[in-house]
């Protein structure tokens, strides 16, 4: 179906349903004359999937109940419609109207998208806000979204991702050879650097290899998600920090010309429920992932597994070259990663004498 | 005026206006048949002041444009309809439909007012809203409210407050004895069983009295809206990292049968906006205090200071029992404080080895 005749049907949906009586009338045509659409939002995540498919749910929920059902977004789990890394490609061609998921997914197109959910040693989940909403990465985003003909906005975010599960503690830098880990995009790409054996495996599968001794080790989300899989039960070293996406940004994708038929107010409940979102995911993360950590320590027996200052500076240097070839991809690519890396600078010190320090301030012993 | 005359006005009102039209046809009533609403919402900010004044003005302008100016909220700066700190009375009475301002302002209608905006050594910006949406803070803070008339959401964040502007540099708990400082509320409180004289000036206030000597140092906000207010002229050590407001929320208040009159649809359609608020300023706090600290730093020759662990310790354990004190208030308040006190206690560990971590492993040094 091409994108021209997609929109038309569109149309005459709406002038044949009920809401359609109101267009005869004198009245100026009214939000809800505009005529009932039914949108297919495809996902990345299983359907209803804690945290990552609950933001597609909960964001489509709230666009519905804004718009008393005239805006209806039917979600589909990974699968369903279209495999999960097609998603991109089903909104592009107009198969879905609109994607949940993960940027970093489609960087097989441009190597840009990495930089709109999470890098490694890039930006935290708020410091990706402070550049997408106030540091030109909007704007960037936008532009390299619309050449596939896409409009995206942040919809959720996942806060820092812990580093991942080893069976055995990682001591040196001379630990990571031969480890066989599965880690996606980037931080995979680290990995191998340091002589690891980085995979990439869907989420389904990664406990049967873990437990198999398929793989050494590996990184899923947190706490709060990373307990339901079970992966506990197999390694019980818990690495931190984690390096490799530092505060993953989820997006909502919409095919740009279903975004550009919406009125004004429809774009603007459409863009605040994705801002809202992304704010009440990430608070569900931090209050989830808090919990689950006291449980996996105090039920489970995990050992929490601090990675070496050595081996995080290793990594820091390593990270910095894989940006850097990655922003030698193309102009376009560049033009993200020098302004990322601008914003980069500008937020880092801030969040050092902030929220960091503060934190260090708050662990100092003293009776509260 | 009573808020039960008030209401029957607003019901008339919707009657005679244009869009009441529509309730004599045969058609459902939709969206917007049920009235053109002109709202006033007061506030404690100077109008559209850089940060807090623009949250309000955001989101007044988010509820207009998605209901296409259906709900037409007008944004009042402080003392334009009443003065900053009678806003709360103003909505509980009816004066006024909605507040934007700090919910600590009326601690002394309950202290557990406080706990809603920021306590020293409580949580940071992402602590709070992990506590209020999915800790439990919002159900306890619908109830206070309610108690006043009131329905309040977190609409805004600053994020972390810097310690404040000094003259002379602090390097021991000494060095607070005698000190006249500007800190309004709870921090003031801490200040003062250190030996210091606080004293609470409105923000247009301090910088005469900052340079007349009538006090010694000052805390305002962070680097965007403390450059803005030139304090680095008279006074070069900027003390980090503040304790006394480490994420300060900011409020909308709305009146209770304003609130319940809206329909589902306007209901969610507001606590999203307020919900995108508070993230789009969180971000835009973090972006231009960046950018401000290093021109502060750089431009202004300001000092950076650290306050030495000595004094945050000490400060930590006298804010712990100023809390306590306040929880001991009433039941009221001391629920609200068992409440933040199980989340801080949840969310604590994660921060420490999540963002904080990953922020310090990001401060190593290493060629990126």
């Amino acid at each position: 179906m091409t994108k021209l005749k997609r929109r038309d049907i569109l149309k005459g949906a709406a002038l044949g349903g009920a809401a359609g009586l109101a267009v005869a009338s004198t009245l100026p045509a009214p939000a809800y004359a505009k005529g009932r659409q039914k949108l297919k939002m495809v996902t990345t995540w299983p359907k209803n999937y804690p945290g990552l498919g609950m933001m597609a749910e909960r964001t489509a929920k709230r666009i519905k109940d804004m718009t008393e059902g005239r805006i209806d977004v039917r979600v589909y789990g990974a699968g369903e419609l279209v495999p999960p890394f097609e998603c991109f490609d089903a909104v592009a061609n107009g198969t879905a109207d609109m994607y949940h998921g993960a940027e970093y997914y489609w960087q097989g197109k441009s190597k840009g998208f990495n930089f709109f959910t999470a890098v490694p040693f890039g930006l935290s989940a708020t410091e990706m806000n402070a550049w997408v909403f106030h540091g030109g990465g909007q704007e960037l985003w936008d532009k390299l979204s619309a050449r596939f003909g896409i409009k995206a906005f942040s919809a959720g975010n996942t806060g820092v991702q812990m580093g991942g599960w080893f069976r055995k503690p990682i001591t040196s830098l001379e630990d990571f050879k031969g480890l066989k880990i599965r880690m996606p995009g980037l931080g995979g790409e680290v990995y191998r650097r340091l002589g690891a054996a980085a995979v990439a495996l869907p989420g389904g599968e990664i406990f049967p290899a873990l437990q198999s001794g398929a793989i050494d080790a590996t990184e899923w989300v947190g706490p709060w998600n990373d307990m339901a899989f079970g992966f506990y039960k197999v390694a019980k070293y818990y690495s931190w920090p984690g390096f490799h996406e530092p505060g993953s940004t989820l997006a909502l994708g919409i095919n740009l010309d279903v975004w550009n038929e919406f009125s004004k107010a429809d774009k603007v409940m459409i863009e605040t429920a994705c801002k809202a979102e992304d704010n009440y995911s990430l608070a569900e993360y931090n209050m989830l992932n808090g919990r689950s950590l006291k449980q996996l320590i105090e039920k489970h027996d995990v050992q929490l597994m601090r990675m070496p200052d050595e081996a995080l500076a290793k990594i820091g240097e390593i990270s910095g070259q894989v940006l850097r070839e990655a922003a030698a991809e193309s102009t376009e690519v560049n033009d993200i990663y020098q302004s990322f890396m601008a914003a980069r600078g500008e937020v880092s010190e801030w969040s050092r004498i902030s929220d960091q320090a503060y934190w260090e301030a708050r662990g100092l012993p003293y009776n509260f």
